[in-house]
């Protein structure tokens, strides 16, 4: 497939040039001078690229004054790494102070996407159940979940408050063709991401939103909205990240094409298979590899290890060592599916627990 | 003003050709054998005039099987006696063994009207508590109201679940341009006309909903989403009824115009002025008017009493001594304020009693 010139929020392909994007949407690259401040792999590896007003939120974490940390999953396919490292991201939001918020955007999910694909809202709550005990066992504490189907009735009216606050104009700028379930879907996100700073649910504060790059529309729609709602309001920043590559050629990870994504839910000798199997781009022999070297850009075990391994020293040696070529790619391999296996287990054990908390939040 | 061709629903003129409408708009006359096994003399005096799809309400009616009966209003003004009609509607449906939901529609009137007419939400709810307090006064029981702000959230979902069930070319064939206010206050329209079919809160039933003929749309509209839902439905009826003729020439009764309103918190004595000095049409002298007599069709004062006063022989008798001459406008005008200040005495002493009940259920 060629270079995508326009960014498809629900495709497969991984975007290759985000420097045009950022033109595009008129993000800003992020500061090295905040990474140093931001001690996390994902920021030093450069995993989050760009950022649009994220200043009030960098300058109440210096100062240690309130912000909010706002996430939400729609709970449409089961969870990969992909969403690990978002949680991941949210929660080093969290440890440093923030009032936090981890939305299960389960009617989103359901009204936003085909019956094809989500035949029907208990599915999506389905999903909701498997998405949220993931979401716990990695951390997430349950007091900072909110389930949009579970919301007192401020939420939603505060939902269609909103859709008040938005021309048709705007939306079809902003979008495009408008799709009624789209439109009713939106209402919630945007519900979600500003109702912490109603009275009812929390005070005004900065507020960082950490998306991918093309969920971009939806911040500048919530920023606009933000501004012409009658309540005080701080216009919500954002931190943009890159897509978890996936195992394929090409392919960022996607529930869409579970060969190129390693679950939450993998019985972890599947997903063994799958980093054994995956796509890495070394050479043809041991021979050429020792005397070409490989590289760890193109390389999907390697930007696993990228995205999810913690030690930075280790990583870095992986990568300088395939690309030097005194690593053998199956090498790597091994030693991304020991790991992976080994994360796995300790994970599932604690999914199993969190399991009846989360059916117990979303059906209670 | 000229005749109309299309029907503006905010208008406030008096809508003449009911015939063509129907014909627009796929209607049905109401059978004069149902006006006789309904006793009561909003069908005596046919002003129900048409119906889509009645029979099953009437069939459940005849052979004493439950059915839903179903109203409910939007909180953007004070209730005048238009409203009232429709309420007295209600009320009688509901005597003849109903399951009656009454919506006070609060979060769809701030939704769906401009700023200029309802600057908050706030302003709806206040509105709500006293629509809210008018309907106990009038004698909706308690138990069956619903306001849309104080719902459980299976409500809102299913509210959701209908945007989905609804294609915005659909949207834009029955309402043509999509305004994303209007989508969102239609999308809680079609929860209240549907939800008491749910298991959560009741069953799927025949169900009728009076209407105003220019809310038709809304009808169409329900019905094609009732049977797209993944849920047993059954498509909802209507009941068309003509609107309250207005106190001044050429006008229906309407907030947005006082002077044409009786409101049901009009202090007495100037419910007492407004019709004193309502349009009638009789002639320019007692002499004229005898000689000719007058035309009750076009006096305000003989439609309100047609619209609200019990007694069909006294109303009968009003009507055609107006009409030969016998009696005076001045005459039918000074009987019809001493009907209307003695009503709203009595009214408003209830009314008073229910506003604390009313308040309550709106902020609780």
């Amino acid at each position: 497939m060629s270079e995508e010139k326009t960014i498809d929020p629900w495709g497969a392909v991984e975007v290759k040039d985000y420097s045009s994007a950022f033109q595009q949407f008129g993000l800003q690259q992020f500061p090295e001078e905040w990474r140093k401040k931001l001690d996390h792999p994902l920021f030093r590896r450069k995993i989050v690229i760009a950022h649009r007003d994220f200043e009030p939120v960098m300058a109440a974490i210096v100062a240690k004054k309130p912000f909010i940390n706002m996430t939400g999953i729609a709970t449409s396919g089961p969870l990969h790494f992909g969403h690990k490292m978002v949680i991941d991201l949210f929660m080093f939001l969290h440890s440093l102070g923030a009032t936090s918020h981890f939305g299960i955007a389960d009617i989103d999910a359901y009204v936003s996407r085909p019956d094809s694909k989500l035949p029907s809202l208990e599915k999506a709550k389905e999903y909701a159940i498997e998405n949220l005990a993931n979401a716990l066992a990695l951390g997430v504490p349950k007091k900072n979940v909110f389930v949009q189907s579970r919301m007192p009735s401020r939420y939603y009216e505060f939902a269609f408050e909103v859709s008040k606050k938005m021309t048709s104009a705007t939306f079809e700028a902003i979008y495009g063709h408008i799709d009624l379930g789209k439109v009713s879907a939106n209402l919630l996100q945007y519900a979600d991401i500003l109702h912490p700073q109603l009275k009812e649910f929390g005070s005004p504060a900065p507020t960082v939103v950490p998306i991918a790059i093309e969920q971009d529309p939806h911040i500048r729609a919530v920023r606009d909205i933000a501004k012409r709602l009658p309540y005080k309001m701080v216009p919500p920043s954002s931190l943009y990240i890159t897509h978890q590559p996936g195992l394929r050629e090409g392919m960022k990870m996607s529930s869409s094409v579970p060969e190129t994504a390693i679950f939450l839910t993998d019985p972890p000798e599947i997903a063994r298979k799958k980093i054994m199997t995956a796509f890495t781009g070394g050479r043809d022999t041991a021979e050429e590899q020792h005397r070409l070297g490989a590289n760890p850009e193109v390389c999907k075990v390697c930007n696993f290890l990228k995205f999810h391994f913690q030690d930075d020293k280790k990583v870095s040696e992986i990568w300088e060592s395939e690309r030097k070529g005194k690593t053998l790619c199956g090498e790597v391999k091994l030693f991304t599916a020991d790991f992976v296996e080994k994360w796995l287990k300790q994970h599932q054990a604690k999914f199993k627990k969190f399991k009846p908390v989360a059916e117990k939040m979303i059906y209670g």
